[in-house]
């Protein structure tokens, strides 16, 4: 089976779709097969919010700072990390107040969604569609939990675009291996500067070769241009308003 | 591609594996698969360290509160969250103070760990093999810091076995999707409860079933056992000592 592999590495984000709408019955197959996926000890603590209403998602549009196609996409979804529904459950069956403010569940409930959403990347990709993550709903946590109505213990990841491509972009270059897969301890830091290196190199040839030279940069300063400024600075007040980290 | 489908929804972890090893190339190609997966803003903060040696293995078995098959599983790796490759090209590339300890670069680092482990899964899976998710190394992250030379900015999420399957476990019944799937806000209490009580009698039987009456417990009812006691209350501070989410 190696087609899945072939799939996995043809990944790119699509940010183009057609106007085909993705029927209920493959969008929930697509979403059963995110169920799936391994969950921290049974936790389950993922819910998705499809947005359909136009309203909705032009909100959505503009607080994740611009991003027209979540507008256009066949469908929207908000992948949200959720221990509310495990305290609700708890606090019903035992008469007893459970916490879920440790950071420890606040880790295993973001891993539970992120694992869940990558499946249902690899089920809709499987299926000819494409997608695009939206990290950008970060932006503005409080108003997306306002819109979704998400009570406390529920927090928003990310957004996925999802609709059938209307393009065609490249894959982009990843780091080299030997750099990520690090044999019995963390490389050493002469190794991986020599590899690091050489990929600068090739991000740049990459840009120059793609833009006709307009663009041209590493990996290293694109990092760099990154990290400017405060990066969401509301997150950590955010989260605990809803009730996660806490302690 | 419906295959695709069928091998993402028969995913379960397995936990003993045949002697048989998993080739240099074959590990390298599942990684790789890994690496393809998306990546908040191109951040790629993902390290993968290799365990192979048999002391090594046994100390992991431990930490992790007794899971043998760490040591017998063909390949263990270790999912780490990395923002210090990131850092230390920022500052040489700038000669800048590059901050990368916001909640938000935490979130987004451990994101982008899952993201690829799910890809590394799904690729492993389809090439016959086995997997499971340790997320019990948690349980001693300054351990696993000292075992794998992790430098600052990188944390242990969690493990991965990986081999060729010595079992056939049944896949366990995931909640409802009208549970999971909300259309357009936050489902209401009321609707939830009913799909919950639902489930709960559902996973009852299947244990039920499963055990010939030996064990009988709903979902609620493990989710209770489990938040009696504190969620590894020291995490918050090791990954301030390690660099994250001091802001």
């Amino acid at each position: 089976m190696t087609d899945v592999l072939q799939l996995l590495r043809n990944h790119r984000s699509i940010r183009k779709f057609t106007t085909e709408p993705i029927g209920d019955a493959m969008l929930q197959s697509i979403v059963e097969a995110g169920q799936a996926a391994s969950t921290s000890s049974y936790i389950q603590a993922v819910s998705v919010v499809r947005v359909r209403q136009a309203k909705q998602r032009s909100a959505f549009a503009e607080l994740a700072g611009g991003q027209p196609y979540i507008e256009t996409a066949a469908e929207f979804l908000v992948f949200c990390a959720d221990l509310h529904r495990n305290r609700n459950r708890v606090e019903a069956a035992s008469d007893n107040h459970a916490d879920y403010s440790w950071v420890e569940q606040f880790t295993a409930a973001t891993v539970d969604v992120a694992l869940f959403a990558q499946n249902v990347v690899i089920a809709a990709e499987s299926l000819g569609l494409g997608c695009c993550y939206i990290g950008g709903i970060r932006n503005a946590p409080d108003r997306v939990t306002e819109l979704l109505e998400l009570p406390e213990l529920v927090y928003p990841v990310f957004g996925l675009c999802l609709g059938y491509p209307d393009q065609n972009p490249d894959t982009k270059p990843r780091l080299p291996v030997a750099s990520v897969l690090h044999q019995d301890r963390y490389l050493s830091p002469q190794v991986h500067k020599e590899l690091l290196d050489q990929y600068d190199t090739n991000v740049k040839e990459y840009y120059i070769k793609r833009t006709k030279g307009k663009l041209s940069f590493t990996w290293s300063e694109q990092m760099a241009k990154q990290v400017q400024n405060q990066k969401r600075p509301f997150m950590e007040s955010y989260l605990k308003k809803q009730g996660f980290m806490i302690k």
